[in-house]
């Protein structure tokens, strides 16, 4: 596995994406509305910043309201998504998502629950 | 500039490090006492999940007690630390570190203050 990006909550992904972009030289590699949110992925060239603006209530709108912008979760790239999620299910990890689902940009992703990974959200993403 | 690392606060980086080298397939690449924490890097091929513990007090412990374990920060990778700190300056962004101090691992870094990084700690890296 690999790092495949870093999820972070903001109330306005299009901003913060322009000011990474001229801070950092980073280019905006896709935005699209996915699951209720403004998702814009910045190209940090070895992985991506995942900027994530809610559009409707929901995980993010909810987590802005509790602690404000902030970094979200962490994502992992496998090549074998089914596989990754066997090897931490062995380990006893409890799974957000039991099962592969749709992700943005077209990516198959799952979630593994934080209380089993020191408190961090964790994301598996098969391209 | 690219991803260098996510930092991690933990209240126990050796096991969180074995945990998702477990987990993940992750390799322990480093570690060491810094600046009153155990740092402790985990390899993710394109870059590294940094987990930092407290052994005293500090920015860590104090982050600890206030929101428990989490993503403390994003690092990017430069090859001209000093560059990159002009361009942010010029910006109008606040430093936390107007000039570049060591790291861990031997590394130069310098902290952005969040405050002008949409809420988001960002850390200059270069190696």
């Amino acid at each position: 596995m690999h790092f495949d990006h870093a999820g972070i909550a903001t109330d306005d992904a299009r901003s913060l994406a322009e000011l990474y972009a001229d801070l950092f030289g980073l280019e905006i590699a896709h935005e699209e509305e996915f699951d209720g949110m403004r998702v814009v992925f910045l190209d940090c060239d070895n992985g991506y910043f995942e900027l994530l603006e809610p559009l409707e209530d929901g995980t993010i709108s909810r987590y802005l309201e509790n602690d404000g912008p902030g970094i979200h979760h962490l994502a992992l790239a496998t090549d074998d998504i089914e596989a990754a999620l066997e090897t931490v299910r062995e380990h006893g990890v409890e799974l957000v998502d039991e099962e592969p689902r749709p992700g943005a940009w077209g990516h198959t992703v799952a979630f593994l629950h934080p209380r089993d990974t020191g408190g961090i959200l964790i994301e598996f993403v098969e391209h």
